[in-house]
């Protein structure tokens, strides 16, 4: 048998190598008979090039040819001829050659795959791509978004290089953290009844070697959460970690958007438009409903409770009384929404708290609706002039509490822009938000939380807020937004342990409880400390908006499925006994059935 | 308070920056008073600059750097000046000059910490080191070992990325594997009674890319083993490992000798001579009593069992009717050894098992000892001749059975020339050991086993062998070793399933705990595999080397202890309980003991 060893992947040959001899080795695509000739697409995960059987050339490859099946792996000798007239596929880099084969060999058989490999109109269900995931790889949408991470993680690690960051890898068996999601835990055996956890994110490892006089460090890291999945979210997930000493955020700020500068010029050969824009929380919320405020249309949500409360419409009148709010978003050329359209809308949002949308239309030069009798001429001016309303515009009313308004609003305001194509594909919308609240009430636990977490520091004029009206602090903290997602954020961090200190007691957290919890930390800072401040971005979401793909599980080689499994190896999975008996660990063992 | 963000690094300022105003942060490292004047040794991971505060330029400045102590964290404005005559100091970057200082700021006080950043001399018990690591990070050694670890990964995947490999992570809650070393386990949630296991390698999920056609993958790895801790061994260490489609050992071993002169060249600026030579395992186990031998020096076990069979050395003789074997090493210029000396390497090989070593030495022209007698002069002629006695040797010989004895002086011989310095500190002896035997028979387990593991293909060759006497079966496997420690190991994988089954038919394994075991991946190759091969290298062991440190620890950002605890983190840890009620886990806590 020959080496298999090849020349040339499927995608290299093409009318500038005729004439040559080629070893080409990879899985059959697709094989046509046609007048005595046997064709076939050998691919790679680069490409298709059309092979040749012919008789007249070698009567026994023809005749082996005959038994090959989709999926085989084949090697061949050959030669690179031009295609015949009328035959050339622009479409395909090797369309302009194939390869009459000389020689060739069977390197694998393949049973008939669960899913056509070649067929690319025909949709498989998700479950059966996860469980036969290397098949899956083989269509090369999966391949192509992981060669993609690849390269994004190289320009990463480049450019962070080059601005003088260190990678250091934190550890994966770290201890629980109290604060924050769930964690996954690892028994440990040498101390039976004590566990490790892995690490949400390495958060306080960085701020140590910050500590530590590292200056500038950065991880591609994995996290872990062990939280009831929503759809864009995974078990373990990657962050893009980064912390650095005496800077400042406008110098973080600035070298986040060469960094994504050069993703996106890399990738998407697409110029970003720098500086980003920032916009306050507050803002944010005020006009979008949102701190992730899809920016790349307009419609803003607009606050008329000034007008509400002077109109006859009771009830608007009577949310604002309740200390409700009324907001409304102008729908350019929206008046030719049906009712049942509008009727719609109303449900759509009513998941969200509001129990129905008000709506006027501008028509023939005057507000036409069911409410629009509430409202005098004059009010109705106001709301022409507040909400920039033209001619066929339409206007949809919400009065709820603010936070159901806001929410209610926000979500129909990106529901409609999507039915509407009111968003360019291509557009990228970044902005900073800056300004967030340090803290907020914890309605469920009865408390206040921190927003972002513990060691995020106050605007330093907020300081003496911390006493007084804690709700009102504003933290030094700054998240990435584009195109409506959070891409990272970050702040800068306390670096004084009286401050770190005096944040644990507005948060209500015992000394006994911060000792435990935290005593190493708030020793550790006691040693001198570096102002520091940092950012992490999740890269799986950088990576489903460079493929433009809504499936988190689509830039990840293995996926977990919601329910945190993976369907491929069948895991998690029974263990055997005397694993748990040496761990010291008792757990029923319970059968999970499997696709 | 002025802007504490630098103008220049605390290495960076020279003679060129004479009379231009800096802004330098960082570590107090030392302070001297002298004549009035109050030096600063300023520090950050860069090195140090020399400050002044002179009462004459500041008397507020220098008032208030009478307070400064080790550590405190500062920023200061001041005028770079020439060192005065006779105070350069050629050994520091910044020798040359030091800053004036006009203004300065206190970022941070810092208590006194347990041992002292800037005393190079005194040596801190690791266990203080590893509870305050990040004060042991200040002191240079360990942050440096980073940078190079940062510098190590950053060469490794450039080049790996130039080579066409696709850097893919891999998942770590993964599916317990039932052969090889202990598992890290966690309990799923979602699913009660079952468990992910943290990957020991992701041996199976890069195998499944090459089916998938990813063609070359590579990942620096983090991999788990719970196994009790050896001194070079850490519970969680980190691999560079890869796999490539339709390649042969001979492509892979020049691309990972190509990869070696990079890094050996890039870190310590030393040529690497390629090709590496190589050696079968058993002329490593014949010639040096180890499938790693460190080829820095001479001095092989040479075999005599013919001459001991012929000698009346009833010792010799009988060792090797009872089918031990007789081994020497002859020691250069080792006649001067003492008796006490040799009795003390008697003591040493007895770990291994030998009770005894015998020995002769080469002086005024022949052969001396208390045995000589016990051999024929035609006997001594053939020893000198086989050992290559010159005048002024020693002769250490060794009887056991075989692997007591190659164990005995594989290390005694390590031992040798550690202590008379026969090992040159700047060569790098390069070996590829191959043809390994595919299985071992395990003693303990009463039944053979991979000696590398289960997908390990044999030599094309050997395959009959299989039935007939498996234990002569080579593997096509290859492991890379530098100066005695192996560096890493790949192999050939199997790409035909039936041969896989047979393989584990040949391990005895039952067709139903192949089924649970690994049904997926046997299924797997059943839909076109192609052939492929890989390798796997301990990043740890490569810094380690490249550090030139014993210490596993010192190339790790956080370590843990033999015991597997993190005395910065203390960690493992208790949880509360309803963190185990949720996981429906049962275990007894027990508090540790941390120091």
């Amino acid at each position: 048998m020959f080496d298999y060893r090849r020349t040339h992947l499927c995608h290299e040959l093409n009318a500038s190598h005729i004439g040559k001899e080629v070893t080409l080795s990879g899985w059959v695509h697709r094989r046509r008979d046609h007048g005595g000739l046997i064709f076939i697409d050998l691919r790679d995960r680069f490409g298709l090039t059309q092979l040749i059987f012919d008789p007249d050339i070698s009567l026994e490859s023809h005749e082996q040819a005959s038994k090959l099946r989709s999926e085989w792996v084949i090697s061949i000798k050959g030669k690179v001829r031009p295609r015949a007239e009328g035959m050339t596929n622009p479409k395909l880099a090797t369309g302009e050659i194939e390869i009459e084969v000389l020689e060739f060999q069977i390197l694998s058989e393949a049973k008939t795959p669960p899913f056509s490999i070649a067929d690319e109109t025909t949709e498989t269900h998700e479950d059966t791509r996860l469980k036969y995931r290397y098949l899956d790889m083989r269509k090369g949408k999966i391949t192509n978004n992981l060669v993609l991470r690849h390269k994004v993680m190289q320009l990463t690690r480049e450019y962070l290089d080059r601005h003088r960051f260190v990678e250091v890898s934190t550890p994966i068996l770290a201890r629980s953290t109290p604060e924050g999601a769930r964690d996954y835990l690892v028994p440990s055996r040498v101390y039976p009844g004590n566990f490790y956890a892995l690490p949400q994110s390495p958060q306080i490892f960085k701020q140590l070697m910050m500590l530590g006089g590292m200056d500038r460090y950065f991880q591609i890291a994995p996290c872990f959460r062990d939280e009831d999945l929503r759809s864009d979210r995974q078990p373990e997930f990657t962050q893009v970690d980064l912390e650095m000493s005496f800077g400042k955020p406008e110098d973080l700020i600035h070298l986040m958007e060469g960094w994504m500068e050069v993703l996106f010029k890399q990738c998407l050969d697409t110029k970003v438009a720098r500086p980003f824009p920032t916009m306050s929380y507050h803002d944010c919320i005020e006009n979008y409903g949102t701190d992730r405020p899809d920016l790349r249309f307009e419609m803003p949500l607009v606050r008329i409770d000034d007008i509400a409360t002077r109109s006859d419409f009771s009830v608007f009148k009577s949310q604002v009384e309740l200390e409700g709010v009324v907001k409304a978003i102008c729908v350019k050329k929206g008046a030719d929404t049906s009712r049942k359209e509008i009727e719609r809308y109303t449900e759509f949002v009513s998941q969200f708290g509001p129990k129905g949308l008000a709506w006027m239309k501008m028509q023939e030069g005057k507000l036409t609706s069911n409410i629009v009798k509430f409202f005098s001429d004059e009010l109705q001016q106001e709301l022409i002039k507040r909400l920039d309303v033209e001619e066929g515009d339409l206007i949809l009313f919400a009065a709820e509490a603010e936070a159901a308004v806001n929410q209610a609003l926000d979500h129909l305001r990106r529901l409609i822009a999507k039915e509407r194509n009111l968003i360019d594909p291509n557009k990228l919308s970044f902005v900073w938000v800056e300004d967030f609240p340090l803290f907020e009430w914890d309605p469920k636990e009865g408390r206040i939380q921190s927003v972002h977490h513990l060691f995020t520091a106050p605007v330093p004029e907020d300081i003496p807020l911390l006493d007084q009206d804690p709700l009102k602090v504003r933290s030094n903290a700054y998240d990435l937004v584009l195109n409506g997602s959070e891409l990272g954020g970050g702040s800068q961090r306390i670096h004084d342990y009286k401050l770190q200190e005096k944040i644990f007691k507005t948060l209500n957290l015992s000394s006994d409880e911060v000792k435990t919890k935290f005593g190493f930390f708030i020793e550790a800072l006691k040693y001198g400390t570096p102002p520091h401040l940092g950012i992490a971005f999740g890269l799986d979401r950088i990576l489903m908006i460079l493929s433009k793909t809504e499936n988190i599980r689509d830039v990840i080689a293995f996926p977990k499925t919601q329910r945190a499994s993976d369907l491929m190896m069948q895991c998690p999975s029974s263990v055997h006994p005397s694993q748990l008996d040496e761990l010291k660990v008792k757990a029923e063992p319970k059968e999970i059935t499997w696709i």
